[in-house]
């Protein structure tokens, strides 16, 4: 149809391409589809009654704060019991530190709103978080990407890179979204180090930190700077790292709410550009998350998640280990929803991709998270939304899809 | 404190000044003070017991679906509702026509992303809704502006403003926000045919539209539109007209619902822009919101807002009268939620307010309404939130202010 506003959109416009992985959820919807594709959390763990006995607690004893408008930084206890809990990371930052997001997308949103002007470099990882990309190409962002191997960026690329004058450090160090891969402490050392000597701040985006269920828990970028610049035990918050994390993973995502970390000077800003971005982020649901967490639940609640998506891990290893042909390699995350296989260079995973649908089973082609155009034989997979075995029998059906591709090639 | 991102913020940062609506809601916080100021919903009337039904039933029968990642257009059975009530406008539009946003002022802000380049000019009335100018100044707008009188626009001065080529045409038809003022049948149509006339299309911000508790119902711009153009009943979307309404003034705000009729290749770039602003609203809200209203609640529920509206402003009209001194003029809105005050030339209101919140009151001074610099003389008065007596009282208080600021003039 013919619309009066056709020849009217704006410039930003042209840069919002369709996320790939949106239109693939569409597929996932489909209900005979075994979908690896999204990044949804495991359903059957939601804590649906906990929430339940929240949601009728707020509503009985303070429905009228609940169901009003509510401050643009967010709900004060919210943010207090957020601040406290930052202390396990041996950080001492308070309410004025914190605002409440509508998800962490709506965090990359707005630090592209406030930071990113048309043409400014972002430093990233290769590949790196879609969601990001996506929020700040709106903004007209460039992109100077460091690669990455199974133990996240290689740092000795970073100089390189930092040289095009970053306004700012992109990195998810933990269970990356898509590798899985996290970053180990001596990585994370020389990428402070480097961002310090080149006067570049960084964003830490952490959303899957809490869901470590192997290894060793390593200390968030945003600690070790503060230890790095303060030569001290780290309590003090250096402000030189913005840090993001979020109830997504760990409670819901169906409530929209995450959060940022920040100095109180960019937690001004940011407020002003949420008031003209959604005014606030729900008061009901702000209430419902601090009232299922602040008697610890949650902690709780996060050891049952770690053991259901380690077992659904292993299932994922074991049958890639039993289905796929010689050739392919994946991560070994040791946490977070996602892996990342690499097929050989002749195996395009976006033509893999329409192949696997016919055999009804989806997952993400790497492509498209890797701002410098490689990665056309990787994919990611997520672990953590389907039952064992479902996953034992989708990643068969997917191995014999690659199987069949590798045979023809070879014929 | 400095901080590494002090000089990195972007350009755009610098139009965002802080919204006085927003500091002058701290001083509505206080607990001593009579507050005018905000554009809040009476919590009295919150269906409480109604929202916690459907929580309860929403978690224990979907529970799966309402806490996990949704579509970013949004809740499918909340978009179909949505559109066979818009058919009481006796206009027919689909789910395609509909999309779901995190309240109207997140509307507002993807209004800008995906039509405002810097520059752009937005025909505007003056006074109009603060949280439009704050969201579309982040993008760079530049306003023309029309004056309006206790009927709304002036459609005798559209034309000048037509010629300046604005890129849009905002408006709010009923009750507005700030004034109060509904605009009659005649200028709806004088609107519709310049803006035809010059080829321009409108956003219609319609939130109080149901809130109507005296007089008699006058068609959306948007229907109007369909008749003005097809020549017929009006049923068929013409598209000319974005329509943006909310559940914030019928159910509840701290849900943040709100919704955009638009032609569905418009709605395409919405979903876009959304997907990077925050992927989608909260699933479990959205459903709440349906099992509300599914069954014809909010219609019998927004009669008692109306009749508990309409014993609130006959309060304030009231004491208005027995309080104000001469020379002090106001609106006598018949819906919605605010009044607008008008007061001789030598009162400033901003000064006034200072004077006012050493008596415990507070309101909304004007003139960062007015995009053309004017309305220093004027404020902005709620009478949805407070309770009758309280009404009274703060009125009262206010006009003894006033009278005491005329008497300085005179001596």
């Amino acid at each position: 149809m013919q619309t009066p506003w056709d020849h009217r959109y704006a410039m930003r416009t042209q840069r919002m391409a369709a996320s790939v992985i949106r239109e693939l959820l569409k597929f996932a919807e489909l209900p005979d589809i075994i979908s690896f594709a999204g990044g949804f959390p495991a359903p059957d763990v939601f804590p649906t009654e906990e929430i339940t006995e929240a949601c009728n607690r707020v509503l009985k004893e303070n429905g009228n704060i609940a169901l009003q408008y509510g401050s643009t930084e967010g709900f004060l206890p919210l943010r207090e019991m957020i601040a406290r809990h930052t202390e396990r990371y041996a950080m001492k930052v308070s309410s004025d530190n914190i605002m409440i997001t509508s998800g962490s997308q709506q965090a990359l949103d707005l630090l592209g709103r406030i930071f990113i002007n048309r043409g400014d470099r972002i430093l990233v990882e290769s590949p790196t978080y879609l969601g990001a990309l996506q929020a700040w190409n709106a903004y007209g962002a460039e992109y100077v990407s460091v690669p990455s191997d199974e133990h996240g960026m290689i740092t000795e690329s970073l100089e390189v890179a930092l040289r095009y004058g970053p306004k700012f450090i992109y990195l998810l160090p933990n269970f990356q979204n898509p590798t899985g891969a996290t970053l180990p402490l001596e990585r994370r050392m020389k990428i402070i180090e480097m961002a310090d000597r080149y006067g570049v701040p960084i964003i830490e985006d952490d959303p899957y930190g809490q869901l470590r269920f192997e290894g060793e828990h390593i200390p968030p970028v945003v600690h070790l700077d503060n230890t790095y610049r303060s030569n001290s035990n780290g309590s003090t918050y250096s402000g030189n790292v913005i840090y993001l994390s979020t109830f997504s993973k760990t409670l819901s995502p169906g409530l929209r709410l995450a959060w940022i970390i920040a100095p109180p000077e960019v937690i001004r800003k940011f407020v002003l550009a949420k008031q003209g971005a959604d005014l606030h982020t729900a008061t009901f649901n702000q209430m419902i998350a601090y009232e299922v967490a602040k008697g610890g639940f949650l902690d709780q609640h996060i050891k049952v998640i770690r053991e259901t998506y380690l077992q659904r891990r292993d299932v994922m290893l074991d049958t890639l280990v039993e289905s796929m042909p010689e050739g392919v390699k994946w991560t070994h995350p040791e946490g977070g929803l996602f892996l990342w296989a690499t097929m050989p260079e002749y195996i395009d995973s976006a033509e893999l991709l329409r192949i696997a649908l016919e055999e009804k089973v989806a997952f993400v082609p790497g492509g498209p998270f890797h701002p410098d155009g490689r990665g056309h034989n990787t994919m990611r997979l997520n672990f953590s939304f389907c039952k064992p075995e479902t996953i034992n029998e989708g990643i068969s059906r997917l191995g014999r899809v690659v199987k069949k591709m590798v045979k023809e090639h070879n014929q």
